[in-house]
């Protein structure tokens, strides 16, 4: 990448530019070969240096170690008319890799390229080994989206953890609030690694992968700590885990909602345990970076008493930033 | 259990009644607690013995081993107007248990009871240090059906491995077909632990248990062998993998669906890793067995070609049994 | 296996003989492949039908649930001048497993001879692509030892757990007290799976496989329960865990030798966490087999006091069985 | 930490002084928690606000990327009587942690004390509960070495990885040899956290933490790169793995050293990986760190062919390192 507002890495970087809390942020983002798959023939093992690039870090003046950064994805709109997978070597969940070192080979590097149409609201799968095709729905996330770490370290882009990073979860879509805790003044957010579409998990190690652009709605909530990245939607809240082995990233981000579940109810936390144990969704974002992601989540309407208000996740950041992202009038496409 | 009907393992017993193919079996079960839970009062330590009886096991006449054991749920609807859940000692996922073996004082034991309303559609979560509740759709499921193992080995009821068992997942709920690998003469089936609702995941160990009576219409599949549980319903295809740590039951099960889709749509094998890789979803059923489990599922309409038929998982046996089903005038509730 | 005496399952069979308290039991045992494979032409997959068969099971008159069963090992001392190796297809910690799925082929399956000098002490490895050879220590021990499992299981003899079984720890040599918690009457123990020597953690999953000639004193300690399987030499006590993942074998050994060094030396549990965190030595036995084992091990001269008698894992049954073995006038080889 | 030649990262600081290939640098390191824990009574969560302080980092000129740092350890001594060790919060193998999220309070924090006698080669443990102590020999080891990270990445001190850290192996003592691969110029390599003793595994969390003075001879293997931190002392060869869970740093270190094996005797791998199988020892490191350490293990003598030279790990380095050492007339102690 020579592009100036492209990083690698989450931390140690200068801002590319301030955002206010308030405001709107458009931009757009490269897909994680930084543009450099095109066709099957490119592969990303002999046409990248790096991976994963993403926009940044933005500085949000005033917001300070021990607050809350709130980024509401108003767009999240690819940029390109197509999309590009890959099974790249020694990478993904059905294979040997750097840390589940085996005595294999490598699976075949193949290319895949996905016609997008953006009016139609749908991608196109092409096999490459046979003439077969499917239409699966257009279903646009950013898989990279993060601060920077604390303790002053400098991770790459392709690391999720604490500070959010290489989460790959679909919940990160238009109308999602992602809170992340902040570590450093400024908190210095980035973000890319767009997917037209993603499996639950990536098996594969790479989903639909697209440049994208982007609409973000930022705020700070002053004062609050968040430990692990949260999502608030108009239905649900959700905590993410990262660490491996899975089951500890499902019990981060159990743990994270239960605590949270209890704290916005007023329930005793043994309570919020036996509500999410019953109530809760859990899934998988990817279970191939070198931390696996599980996001946990419940509906808002199980956590609203009978009767009473819609339980908000930060006290009604999320809406007030979903209705400033409408005000923009942010044109159709 | 004094009931002769009841059993704690999957294999080493003589069977309580043959089904023949084609047959519709209409039975109840008890819940995980043998019904000794029935009050918040009602310690699951101190009232029961044993853990997670199953009803059987079933016998079916010309299943061998090599054969695939076909059971469509037609009906699981709950026995009693309430259903029964514990915080039970070293149990579940977010405290240190017998394998995650820890220094700490075990969590406190408690009990809850929720008021089940069939024709309300509703379970009725009353929390235990407060007054508040919250009201949760029914939705009713097997947590645990199998067959006798492989081997010779007789297993305990509460785990889940590639002949069922405890498999805890949602999606055995009325409507879906589960398969399974037979490996002893007569399949030898047996299925019981009802759930009127359950999280994925089951993070506290245990689900709003509950008897319930049960419709299943049986089938075998000659000369078709199933390595790892399997599910269909009318929208999706399924695989259930059963391991520790929780990435190895990912990866079992996104492998089966990988090959199964490869098998079903003509794909080469890494094209369907790839459709998997972006189409697939992905759920864990319970985190707290001795084997964790998890869910690949994809939805069958990504499976056909562009104008072609509906993907069937063993042809037609799910579409035949679901129609054996609605024949049966079972009674509406 | 047609011999009577042969088994594949700890549990669920009658037993071949009884062994009193106190006696001497003077057996063999046969290789993992049952003595198939003899030639490095014999590939396992081809001449063996099942695997790791183990003599027994023996009959303990006054074994009662709750008790312990003590076994200490005399003699194990090779049956034949020759051992055999194998590369297995998807076995072992460096290629894809059935739990461990993967996309890959799997690696070749190839088989080594040993040649196996007793009176020299020692095995030879001789290379199979190439004509290297290497000349290491004989270092007998049984693979596999265990007695019925709880729960009315019946367990392939593949697997280590509670009730010992596949357990692959070089620690089991001659000399050791192994002990074991009886979880039915008689206790039922069986014994195979004979290594001339195996490296710590077994990685490609086979060690150099032997039949062994054994002789074991036998003991029974009446209304002591044993949660895990543990041994005892005159140099050191040690615990063994067997779990996935490989730290929850590792907490389940370190948590049982820190809850046994608190009993016996009346040191507060968190000191004796704290010593043995210092003193403690740990190692894997399997790192392949369906659970994963570590043993966790202390010196006895760390457990005595300044000036206090050695510390005895079970009041001076293993030093009471070893001047048993003594004085049974076992001819020298 | 005030003073400028202590850091808590690898990678992202100035070197504080260059060190030669060939010479040999003489320092003193701070334990742990910086010094700050001198009694029972000083609780690290009330009297450190870091952790874990390296003294570093020094710059190697010559050394490049795809080089190999050698890092001979001549004399690692304590630099006071004394050594802390401590039960920290939430930290640990037998406590739910940071990742292993759980519902459990922490254990009691709770420090001890033990007096280190140079002389008498020995470490008092002292226990907290009662009036009991125990001698264990010393054994000086340094937890904490590495350089700076590849892929611009900074990364806590506390963590083990690719470029070595927080490996916590009691084989890292003086008479060893470390080799780390060189990521950026100058390698820019620090070291710290002295153990007077550890126990395999670390299972507390915490060794007997001790300042120490340092004696290490530096040297640059140009060309050649090393995936993982390897160690080599007269008698074996050591690869180290770092990763979650504890099998994956069993596999990164058993492939490891069978590929180093197999380039060093010319053995095929597949031979390699069964002369490793028979003949190799593994043990933990720590299992308490962000990533969890396996240690791997051949002894020379079981490399050389018969008649053959003793097999070294890189042409020699280690003996011209230790014979440096050698010449250097440490003053006896």
């Amino acid at each position: 990448m020579t592009e100036p507002d492209l990083t690698f890495q989450f931390g140690g970087r200068y801002p590319i530019a301030d955002v206010l809390p308030g405001q709107v942020l458009r931009t757009s983002t490269e897909d994680c070969f930084g543009g450099a798959v095109r066709t099957v023939e490119d592969l990303p093992s002999q046409v990248c240096r790096r991976f994963n690039p993403v926009t940044g870090p933005f500085r949000v003046p005033g917001a300070e170690p021990g607050d809350t950064l709130a980024l509401h994805f108003i767009d999240i709109t690819p940029s390109r008319p197509w999309g590009m997978s890959a099974l790249f070597p020694h990478f993904g969940a059905l294979t040997g890799t750097h840390a589940t070192a085996m005595l294999h080979e490598p699976l075949p590097e193949l290319v895949w390229r996905y016609d997008i149409d953006v009016a139609a609201g749908t991608v196109r799968f092409q096999a490459r080994r046979g003439e077969q095709s499917r239409v699966l729905p257009l279903d646009p996330m950013l898989g990279t989206v993060g601060v920077a770490p604390a303790d002053e370290e400098v991770r790459s882009s392709i690391v999720p953890d604490a500070w959010g990073g290489n989460l790959d979860t679909p919940r990160l879509r238009p109308g999602a609030t992602l809170y992340l805790g902040v570590n450093v003044p400024g908190a210095m957010f980035s973000f890319g690694d767009g997917h037209a579409r993603q499996g639950q998990g990536e098996v594969c190690g790479v989903a639909v992968e697209c440049a994208m652009d982007v609409a973000v709605a930022v705020d700070v909530i002053k004062g609050v700590a968040t430990p692990w990245p949260r999502l608030e939607t108009d239905d649900e809240l959700a905590s993410v885990g990262a660490a491996r082995p899975l089951e500890d990233a499902f019990r981060i981000s159990q743990l994270d909602l239960v605590t949270w579940t209890a704290e916005l109810t007023g329930l005793d936390v043994l309570d919020a345990y036996q509500l999410v144990s019953q109530a809760g969704q859990a899934a998988p974002g990817n279970v191939c970076d070198p931390n696996y992601t599980m996001t946990a989540a419940i509906r808002t309407e199980y956590l609203a008493a009978a009767g009473g208000d819609r339980v908000s996740g930060y006290h009604g950041v999320h809406q007030r930033l979903r209705e400033l992202g409408r005000r923009m009038a942010w044109p159709s496409r």
